[in-house]
């Protein structure tokens, strides 16, 4: 299964680490927790081009594919970030609304969800982001039902999460629900990831 | 406070992710939380050189210094991947070493713990690493007391932590200590993280 992971200037660092990296740790662990299988997740960052990209806080990645020509991509993850600018880029939210079409699912992570709002996958659909744009969101999407207090919303073909290390806990039960709970919980296991199963458990708030 | 982050071919992409997003984050907050106050920490990548690194499965970072060119660092972080060939390499660790002498406090995740003993820097001292590790570091290492069942270990100047996203929760644990509990905690709310506060917490282990 290819995971193609939209990748742009001002992205959440752990937005695009975490599912990066449960990803990549579950193709690693099921060969050794089924012996003869094969690693079933080919994890990659796509951008618009493949030049470096400026990740928040100068953290500099360099995508492995451009809009042009990268694989078909079976689960389209969106990480979230600054993306005021990416809601105005029409190539934007035009290769997401066709990479989706053609995709067997798509997750968003904190305020990726606004990407996937704003290319219209999120219409008449319950969905979350960070808590911290939760009112922005209900305001500039009236047609999502915007949910707050919840880890991670799974609408089937589409998920969001809320903020930044709740993607973590969403690409856990992605690899649960599309592999197996035990190798969810052996990626988990090796990432030393207390993993919030529940998409309705929430981190404690502080004040 | 500057922190440097070493970076590595093979290097575990949360290992660096996650410390670097703390960092990140708390210097995000803290102005918010108290207005007028700076940013405490300024993160950056270092490398050997400033060429690209390609850590596990082919995430691309590129560092912002190289051995050479750095400012001065004040937390060095040690992440862990596979080290392998990193413990081989004597510019490595010569580096390690005269960084860590001048610097105010060193922190190793996961299998960095080996890079740091590799420099002599945990002779005599308690520490813990990935919990697939613990009997490599220990056999390897006979003069570090390798502690498992721990989230991490800080001993005043050096402080490890145990494996991939435990680097978090001792990230927070620091901001923690150099700044204040209030801020770790924003900066923990803020990445909608359920921080493992206590050094001795443990994330469930699966069969």
């Amino acid at each position: 299964m290819n995971v193609g992971i939209f990748t742009f200037d001002d992205i959440e660092v752990l937005d695009l680490g975490g599912p990066f990296e449960v990803f990549s740790v579950a193709s690693r662990v099921k060969p050794r927790l089924e012996p003869g299988s094969s690693p079933p997740f080919n994890v990659f960052m796509v951008s618009e081009t493949t030049a470096p990209v400026r990740a928040r806080n100068n953290f500099i990645v360099t995508p492995a594919f451009s809009f042009a020509d990268h694989p078909a991509i079976d689960l389209l993850v969106i990480p979230g970030g600054i993306v005021t600018a990416e809601l105005k880029k029409e190539t934007v939210i035009q290769w997401i609304t066709s990479t989706a079409a053609k995709a067997q699912l798509i997750a968003g992570v904190c305020t990726g969800s606004f990407l996937l709002a704003k290319a219209g996958l999120l219409d008449g659909k319950h969905a979350t982001t960070h808590w911290s744009d939760i009112a922005a969101m209900k305001s500039m999407f009236p047609n999502v039902t915007v949910e707050e207090n919840v880890r991670w919303i799974d609408q089937g073909s589409i998920i969001t999460s809320a903020g930044i290390s709740a993607g973590i806990d969403m690409s856990l039960h992605l690899v649960s629900r599309l592999q197996s709970e035990s190798l969810a919980l052996a990626t988990a296991r090796q990432m030393d990831y207390r993993w919030l199963r529940d998409g309705h458990d929430t981190p404690p708030h502080t004040p």
